[in-house]
């Protein structure tokens, strides 16, 4: 008998046929005698209709269109109370699904269990999970359905866990309960060497580390979220990624449907490059002929960091007289008009002569833990993009990810190149 | 300054618009300096909502055309956490709308009061409700917010108490609050002689005590749930009905705009007859011919009961030779079809001649505590009936109450005749 966490997203449990879907796999792990917890979302939709009706509750856009700074006001407490009752909902209607079925099984909320978190309303931390009770009732044969996203802050407050927390819920829970694995059921069948749509030859990795994911997560693949997977790193979760549309009845041990996010130590033949990622919705910030000299940086970035913009990439060119310098780094393109104001109100104390900014640019990641071992790895990128004519605007690397700024009009093409270039295409 | 609990109905918080104008009646009692706890319930057509998910997930349709038992084996503690999240969604949108505006407010769901409740879950009973911080907090210019309909069961599981359970909540937690007054915010502005659409001359009365409130609601005027009406009585809350549809603006002190349900010594000029009510919702079952000796009673209702079906009014004719019987009561409309077959399964038991069964009826009462002082109400009614040629069927009677079951045809016209025959027309 193992002891294993499923979670489902928003889309696996859409209506109420999608979640007998869901708990026919429930059933498929129950037959083969595993004790097993069932963290879920809201219905897809649910959410987003709830969080309308507290922008209007709140007035929400009468009050951004006054100038006011509509979100600093908003209760959290209140707005974690809306939200998550649409985890709620579907806890109670898998249980009674499985009931239906001839499963035991019985819902649990975050104040029940508890799952408790910080006070940081709206995108809590958690700060403790008492599993005992859930866990021998688990033993006993009963599944537990626990209402993802949601737990219990100071004050007996119900708290959220911020978009998407339902797969940090599903982590911290497998963490608590010592869990086999942790099978995060979504809407794609695993991890890809990078996008199909844009690289049809692209497919699914059986394995990938912690590391590789987090980059992966970080670097614009949005099958996890970034927290859950730093969870499940820290706390050595072993997290298969699988497709919930996948036929309940295929046997569903092991890994053979989806990717394993687990240790690179787990990982046997590992490749140089394990996968490609890229983002559109960064976009670049040019600041011509800034002053060469101590304490400039901290002039331009900390005026961001007051607005709460946060920076990627930062390049500052070699000055050539020693005296000015181009300096140009991204941000979310979101905020790329308020980057420009901020900077434009601040242009007195830096002292620049021009500022420009361009949404038509796309980052391109190429991420592997073997680049640890295998040098080179940069120089061959380059000089494949370089034969493409991609020219590249930035460059930013950790140990085992090179990301390049390029044109947005090549991403497509050198994502491609970087594809076949480390022996990724399937065959 | 006094302490108000104030009710808003599924129909008053329908939507965001709607929840602003509570907010509204909410400030006008907040500026004359009163402490105020808000109870809501569900925004309208939400409750139904879930409860359709409920069977969907349960399959109840498929059970019920099986033959089963659909609802025999459905977990009442799964629907209550299912159902429960219409009134937590609107307890927070409030307290936000309420802050927007200005005002200081929190949500409450029923586990963090707590409200406790037994373990009967879908129609739980309050059990204890600890009002400490939630009334500091309310003297401390906090409005409360409470999400109605809720409570916590044994085993910290969601309770609710039944349809039409947040007058219930409202109607406990201004008792436990010692508040001055239970304010219930309907679609209706207050408690009618009887159904304005039948007569048209009806008129609203200031005051009703807590018997003949009794008496109207569970002989089928549906402005308040009977049992929010036995706790009031029983607790000695006084309960203004009104219009949430009513201009907050308008001053809303004292009972200038609804009805008061009070004990009796608080109204002065008390009529005989208070009100007219009817109801078509019943039917009538006929025995034929029953063997008329000691135990035949317990034989036909036996069943009945132990199939749950309530049986309302029952007259048995004098026989005349002293051998059989024939033996009349009503049912639910709902539950007719049901009972007819659980007495066809007993017929042997029983032993009768013939079974009929009969949806075309009304039950039209006549109430008020005057009767307890004035004699020759019932004859009365029942010469004003005779004359208009109303055939009676069968009676039933309580000190403060007469029902009549006639021909359904007939509803409108007796309903008239008796809001005449007592003075109860408007002039």
């Amino acid at each position: 008998m193992s002891l294993l966490v499923l979670k489902f997203g928003g889309t696996s449990v859409a209506d109420i046929d999608r979640i007998r879907n869901v708990a026919a796999h429930v059933k498929r792990e129950a037959d083969a005698g595993h004790a097993i917890a069932v963290v879920v979302s809201a219905m897809a939709g649910h959410t987003n209709q709830l969080v309308a009706f507290v922008e209007q509750a709140w007035g929400f856009k009468e009050r951004k269109n006054n100038g006011g700074e509509a979100s600093a006001y908003y209760d959290g407490r209140e707005y974690d109370t809306v939200v998550s009752s649409g985890e709620q909902v579907t806890s109670g209607l898998l249980a009674l699904v499985l009931q239906s079925i001839g499963i035991k099984a019985r819902s649990w909320q975050g104040w029940q269990i508890p799952l408790q978190t910080d006070a940081a309303h709206r995108s809590a931390r958690i700060t403790g999970l008492a599993v005992d009770e859930l866990k021998s009732r688990m033993l006993d044969g009963e599944v537990a359905v626990v209402a993802g996203f949601q737990g219990l802050a100071p004050g007996n407050r119900i708290s959220t866990l911020g978009r998407g927390g339902s797969d940090t819920s599903a982590v911290a829970l497998a963490a608590a309960l010592s869990a086999d694995r942790c099978d995060i059921y979504t809407d794609v069948d695993g991890v890809y060497t990078t996008d199909p749509r844009v690289v049809p030859k692209a497919h699914r990795l059986d394995k990938i580390s912690y590391e590789e994911m987090l980059e992966m997560a970080s670097q614009g693949a949005k099958v996890l979220q970034t927290r859950s997977v730093e969870l499940a790193m820290q706390k050595g979760v072993r997290v298969l990624v699988r497709s919930s549309f996948d036929p309940p009845d295929l046997a569903g041990k092991g890994n053979a449907l989806g990717t394993l996010v687990c240790h690179e130590d787990e990982i046997m033949e590992q490749n140089v490059v394990s996968g490609i990622a890229y983002a559109r919705d960064e976009a670049k910030v040019t600041l011509l002929k800034v002053a060469d000299k101590p304490g400039v940086a901290a002039k331009v970035f900390g005026p961001l960091a007051a607005a709460n913009i946060n920076v990627d990439m930062i390049v500052q060119n070699v000055s050539e007289d020693g005296r000015f310098t181009d300096m140009t780094f991204t941000v979310q393109s979101a905020d790329l008009d308020r980057a420009l104001e901020v900077l434009r109100n601040a242009k007195n104390q830096i002292g620049y002569f021009d500022l420009r900014g361009s949404t038509d640019i796309a980052k391109v990641s190429v991420i592997g833990v073997g680049m640890r071992s295998h040098a080179g790895v940069a120089a061959q990128m380059f000089s494949a993009l370089a034969e493409k004519g991609i020219n590249i605007e930035a460059i930013s690397t950790s140990e085992i990810k090179i990301s390049v700024l390029i044109d947005a009009a090549y991403a497509e093409l050198a994502v491609r190149t970087l594809h076949t270039l480390f022996g990724l295409d399937s065959r």
